[in-house]
């Protein structure tokens, strides 16, 4: 076995994204020769059976109850922070203070006060940090990414992400954290954080946006819900672009369907999350006797992280966008730097704010009056 | 040949929508037993050898470089209004004021107080009219209309609309009356009118809007464009759902790609016009082992106006709207109603003109600011 | 209108097929500039009532019951034989008998003998003749044929044909003309006819063939079904390519889905019916960054058929290809050549025979033991 | 971690299915609870750098140029072979005879008298024993499955199932051991053994078949290849199905696509493996009104595997079959049976077998003539 040294990482949150970063890391030495093994000392979360069983399970060393052990953890050199939005700060604050690297699930925060704050330590702390945007290191997302720079689409002129799913469907479904805007934050973020994401990364700044909001079930076993069903936005990028935007947990039989694209001045790309291993790519400079698109299968041994998987063909999964960014992280150590980090995170958080904002005041608003930084 | 009298059609307009009319009244017959044989008598165009060369190829006995000869026409008891949509009004006016029934191609006119206005006109003539919503009269979208009024989706929450082609992307594309305001409308109306006739019809009415419009091309052989490429808007119903719109004349290899989409809190219902003669339905009521959406091939001859065409498997295109149209004005030969009437253009031209003004302000519209009707 | 000289068609059969072709006629003049203007002047059917409300729909003059009327009209230059395959024999060669040009609607008869027998009268005849292979003339269709010849996918390799459709599937539907071999043909020929003619048409020559035949329902109504439910073969065509062919009116849901791919040494194309205004097409050649297929949008003006129709995006239907038919026949009046032709049919005809004989032996049967022509 | 009792895992071979098969056991604990915790112990192959690689890279204890040690290790309990098909048959025999548990990748053999001799030896031996049809597992298809089991689709009339590839489409790839029949075995078997699995899995035993073969490059770096690029059969099932079946790797742009489709007597089935996470299901007995098939989202808790994995609509990769085939192994680890089994490896060679005899031959082949199992 690899005689490479070891790297100790400890994650705070054993439910389904504790899970899929533990898989990451498991995975991460199988795609990529990595400078250091990644070893899972530490796990965390409240219910002991529940994290016991969840380390038996991921491959985990060792599990507590307490989220400060795996921060003070000497054996452990990142802390990866999954619990859900409510709790990132105090950890990522924690961890960045302990001297550790951190890897924050999206969305960075409740809000974008909070986000920047955690940046801010963070970068007072020199420490290693990133954000957990994995669908970027989907072979067809970050194919789309490399076709943008590589001008083959032109300037992009309108931009358009959705995301739907019927989560929030059932009014029958019990209050829990998810319902509740303190600790889950909102679907804008929730959902949203990743097309803004997407947005901000391939098209640029946004600087103003308009709109509207809806909590269709306003009350669950008694308790009111503060976050929103469904959102949709207008978007005014600092470039010119125009954008939508639009997120729903409403949406009847669909599971979680997303689907991203931009049309340029001289190409659209479209890429639809339920069939993962596409994208759609239009040339507009291309002969007419083909006029239509593409239907890339980004999975070609030239495409990005596509290499490192199985032969053309066969496919990846949602997995794979995980162990994707634990290999990126790791291959990184210890200098860095990651990317996305946690500035970026907190930018993002700021777009969301920003959409909030004007659903709840029916206003444009631009994004400077939410995040200093975008009031340059 | 048919023993049943005659009723004579004239049409203003020898251009593409024109011709696909001429279409329409040609086949109306082949298609469903009609009360009336529809003669094409009379056309009519600026340019005498192309209305001339249009009467020969379409069918039509006489045509004029006059409109207003189509309009007194004895042997005309039909006129179709074929022209750019600043050019509607003065031909319906006259027509209805002549005593004719009238078809009007959408959108009703280039703003809501002249819709509106030839409306009233037309209403206090007393003769049947109708405006050319075209695509509800396709099998897929009269079957969503179905499954709606039967409960199928249960209440709607979320609808959204979009329209992209690539019809204003290349820039140097030479101005003509489609970049201009005052004869070609908007974009927001041209193929907006469509999504916000749909919206109406399988949602209801439109309250408020927030919106954006941009011009990327803005001059066009030294002339300024005073039309959208593109433009978004986010829209609140009435009865409490939100929706989203997008129409964009710049989306590279789109070539006229429109898509409708309903999540209801029993269902989804969505419709992709480049597949047309299919329609997806996720009913959430089903059992979990077939989760996910049937692909019904709209086609089935019980489906609306499906059984009137070709057997199951065969499919239709864009032209059989124009004679389902015709067909089922000329069934309600001579006592109507015809339905959607110019009214129900005039309404969906408030809404277009309520985005349109939203954009401009840069704020919500009520629609009951642009129309009396929605201030009720 | 018009003042180009009339030919008058006359129609044998006025059901789905007689309706398709006297669409056809009605059409063409609106898509193409035509040398002279079809006259629908006779159609003739068993079934009094009938014939005379289909005349009545589509716009034919006069009708009869008695088909020898048609061939024998002095004001009908074109007789349109539409009946079961069966009856084409006779119909068609009393027209060319009679100096009429002939269409025929496919398959071109029951066997090939036949088939044969009455293409040599047509061609003593010296009469301008045609069999209806109508789906040639889609866009897509014309455009994958096209590209063939333009060497987009090099040497074709491989051939694929499927067509699968529900019509036979309930065994309770009672017997009629389309269950009894002498009147109806085979399920090879009815649906492969059209697959054969594309493989002979895109491939070239078929060879040698294995086959196999099922009859699931052997009998109906009390009688015994002496035709095929569902059929397969496997196709050595005479340049080394290899095929597949499967033909079967057993399989739920499936409409009349028909699919023909062919894979060839520099490029794949495939055609999916359901889909009709698409064409699928992967270019060994391209660049890997685009691996995959295009799904080209076959409805751009510069495609074949596509530019007489509507604007790109919209989309044409089954109907289009009757049009396409006549227009391409009325376009080459008086002189010809009509193609593809009855001579053609009889091709086509051997190849699905040398399949039926297949599977009822058991063993590979060459073409050339059916048919001289192959001999050579 | 875990306080199961250690399983000691060897693998003979580290290419691509070495890989995958320590992928499997890795991830298997993490998606299910096993009486077991599998140990990677030991993994072996002729290139001493590159093994070396493997085991650091994918998490095995030791490496070894010598596949003996694998089979001879005593902390070795289940011996993984994922050689190229020549060399199963030995390192089969050989672990079973050292009392070892086997899995072996599919195809069993290279003939149908090696597989079946091979699948003796182990019976005798009474191991557990595995051959690896992982396709099986796919959420979709486990789901196909169930379906058929549940009489969904009634009784099974046609069977089809293609796979195309373009890995051999370059005549200037050089000659390795996948051109050679003796050690690659035959694109029938190489491609075809999965196609065939799970024509007897879904439908049953084939009884006879025809076929054709065709290697269109023939030689290779100066040497002639003895395999298939392309072959195709027509199969008759016992039960009276039908069925067609081709395999190709001479297919531009399609990297790896299969389909498998059943129509029965009630319902349609269909699995296209470009898009493994949906099965399309047309249900015979639906209602009329939405008349086409569901596109089932495979991947509902609901369904057979998915739940194991993500949140639905997150969908799972090719890796995924490899992490369920470990995982139901070590599941019933020590007593098995394990399904799969060697046997049925062998029954699925003797199909292979069949066809290729019948393209040799070129007639119809009794799967009896191969295969004394097949003649009661």
């Amino acid at each position: 076995m690899s005689s490479k040294p070891d790297i100790g990482i400890g994650i705070v949150g054993y439910g389904s994204m504790g899970r899929a970063h533990a898989y990451g890391y498991t995975l991460a030495p199988h795609i990529r020769e990595l400078p250091v093994t990644p070893r899972l000392r530490l796990i965390s979360g409240r219910t002991e059976d529940a994290v016991a069983r969840a380390a038996g399970a991921y491959g985990v060393e060792r599990w507590t109850t307490d989220w400060r052990e795996v921060v003070s953890s000497p054996d452990v050199q990142i802390v990866d922070v999954c619990t859900p939005p409510g709790g990132h700060r105090e950890a990522v604050e924690a961890a960045a203070s302990a001297g550790k690297a951190v890897l924050c699930e999206k969305p960075a925060s409740v809000d974008y006060a909070s986000a920047e704050a955690m940046a801010q330590v963070v970068a007072d702390a020199g420490v290693p940090n990133a954000i957990g945007f994995n669908y970027r290191r989907l072979p067809a997302v970050a194919l789309m990414k490399q076709l943008v720079e590589e001008g083959r689409v032109g300037d992009v002129l309108l931009w358009r992400g959705t995301w739907l799913s019927d989560e929030f469907l059932d009014p029958d479904i019990p209050f829990d954290w998810r319902f509740e805007r303190a600790t889950g934050g909102s679907t804008i973020a929730d959902l949203g954080a990743h097309l803004i994401d997407l947005a901000l990364w391939l098209v640029g700044d946004v600087e103003e946006v308009s709109a509207q909001s809806e909590t269709f079930t306003r009350e669950r076993s008694g308790r009111e819900v503060d976050i929103d069903d469904a959102s949709a936005a207008l978007l005014r990028f600092a470039n010119g672009a125009r954008g939508t935007f639009e997120v729903g947990k409403v949406a009847a039989r669909r599971p979680c369907d997303y689907f991203v694209e931009l049309n340029g001045t001289a190409g659209t790309l479209r890429f639809e999350y339920p069939r993962l291993n596409e994208l759609w790519y239009g040339d507009a400079r291309e002969d007419a006797t083909v006029y239509g698109m593409h239907r890339i299968r980004a999975e070609h041994p030239t495409h990005p992280y596509a290499g490192e998987w199985w032969p053309v063909g066969q496919g990846v999964g949602y997995g794979m966008t995980f162990v994707a960014q634990a290999a990126d992280l790791l291959e990184r150590w210890p200098d860095g730097p990651w990317d996305p980090d946690l500035r970026h995170g907190a930018r993002v958080q700021s777009v969301c704010e920003a959409i909030e904002r004007a659903a709840a005041e029916q206003r444009w608003v631009r994004v400077a009056e939410v995040a200093d930084y975008a009031s340059a």
